[in-house]
């Protein structure tokens, strides 16, 4: 009772007052004395968990940008959902680089880490083996699978189309894709998808209009740049990101071409700038906090024992703005 | 040396080529060994360390709002400091709830982190005296102090005459804050701060046009509406963090009112949405970047054994943009 006039910042007396109901008490200092409760409430179970497990009460969100907000939103809502289970997230980045990859992985076992929600860039199926032997929850999100590991994972192909049928009756048919690093495992499977189903509208993608970089701003300046000093210059750009998109936005500024009369662009996730940006952004949305309700639930489902593996499918959806 | 191999995906003899020099290596192969030679350094003395001191290699950084870019930049500039050092950051988010932030201190205590770097926003001093006592280095980045801890704070006074300078230079006289919520502790030293130097200007900062609220979107848009249907309407405002400002516009959006013909608008740490808003945020610039190697820089000192408590200032600059 003593700390929960503590946390809630009112006297023993107005605590036992809410509880028994015995003297009136003011809306507001009720709701202070009530969230108290509940925040301690949280922290006993996580204490009593870890108490139990001889695990940890954390959980590792491994990412390859953190300052993609796609990322922060994601971050955000499985810390919402995980935290009435006395589970706190903490967020690590990579920076897209096996090495750390590697090494995070490694810190989250030998830390007895209570789950991991990963999105890996250059790690392999085998990099997954000694935390899953160690008997950590593992939650991969990334458009390829990463062996027999949960999985969320885009279903983008109907949004896609409706980009393709934007782009087609805005007269464009010579379209470019700024994608990701040759290296990362499985590719790009979002230019794979691309490709194919440009096939089904009659438009190609041609390697020539394919450049390829991180997923990072100056990425996305670099490779626009290449794109606008092609003989045969593109008239819509894909990008395999948002922040891709935005270092695009950035060169085309810095050149004079104008979005979307000279060419059009259009990203993917609509992360929170998307909509910040003149011209706002055209984009294939893959919805941050879907995909974290479902790494959390998967992740649940794990802590209470399930034993094979699961993959979960999260719609993505055409948004169609200025920039097309 | 097999190690250097598998982490750069190359031949054991491409490795020893490289260290030797007996033979010509192409410069893409050799650059992929030296970093994985970084790297794998990195994880060593990692372990290394951990073995030796009993601690983790982990260090949290503890923020408020994790979906403000400013603490993403923070974030990746403090990994890209500490990372030579074999420490991994983890950021963990608070959601400016001080039973969070209790719990999350608890538990970088219990796990014996290397060290926290925090942003407290309801926390009292001595809820550090529990971590500062089991000797983990605490670095608090914030407006106040809280306490004998390691402090990197703003120096803001010029910044702020300059927009007050700014504001007059438009004709402006009517200045109002959207602050903090009053709950948090110090108060909102941004609120005291502002109406201390709008004196010096000959302007005021009325009561009726200060309202509060959480650093978040919805609170700006709650507060600017809230400014907007006050009799004496202000002509400049003053925003706590860049967040509040965005919500602000959207509010402006909503309402058809234009920034900055009828209200001047100026946020707070020249996020990096800042200049993809329309119009442009004119902001006090409070670099992240420059907080994150001060704090990074104070951590290593304590990890080198330093006893008294330091204070490092960061100058934060005008930012003239296009909402002024």
């Amino acid at each position: 009772m003593a700390d929960v006039a503590r946390v809630a910042g009112v006297s023993s007396a107005t605590v036992s007052y809410v509880l028994s109901g015995k003297r009136p008490v003011a809306p507001e200092t009720r709701a202070a004395v009530e969230a108290a409760i509940a925040d301690l409430s949280f922290t006993i179970n996580a204490t009593a968990r870890s108490l139990r497990t001889g695990r940890s009460s954390l959980v590792a969100l491994i990412v390859p940008d953190i300052a993609n907000p796609f990322f922060a939103q994601l971050a955000a809502t499985l810390d919402e959902e995980l935290r009435g289970l006395g589970l706190h997230v903490v967020v690590c980045n990579t920076r897209a680089r096996r090495a750390e990859e590697q090494a995070l992985l490694a810190e989250a076992t030998q830390q007895r880490f209570a789950g991991v929600v990963i999105t890996p860039f250059r790690l392999k199926p085998n990099d997954f083996e000694p935390i899953v032997g160690a008997g950590i929850p593992v939650v991969v999100s990334a458009d390829v699978s990463f062996g027999p590991i949960d999985l969320v994972t885009p279903d983008a192909g109907n949004a896609i189309r409706r980009a393709l049928e934007e782009v087609a009756a805005a007269g464009r048919r010579r379209i470019a894709m700024i994608a990701g690093p040759r290296d990362a495992t499985g590719g790009d499977p979002r230019l794979e998808q691309l490709r194919a189903l440009a096939l089904q509208f009659g438009m190609s993608l041609p390697r020539e209009l394919v450049v390829r970089g991180e997923h990072a701003r100056q990425a996305g300046a670099a490779g626009f740049g290449e794109l606008m000093s092609r003989r045969y210059r593109p008239d819509a750009i894909f990008c395999g990101n948002d922040v891709i998109a935005i270092g695009a936005m950035d060169k085309a500024n810095e050149l004079g071409v104008n979005i979307p009369a000279d060419v059009a662009l259009i990203g993917h996730d609509d992360a929170s700038f998307a909509s910040l940006v003149r011209p706002q952004l055209t984009t294939i949305r893959y919805p941050a906090a879907g995909v974290g309700r479902a790494a959390a639930q998967l992740l649940i489902e794990r802590l209470n024992g399930r034993q094979v593996h699961k993959t979960v499918h999260i719609k993505a959806e055409f948004v169609a703005r200025s920039s097309v």
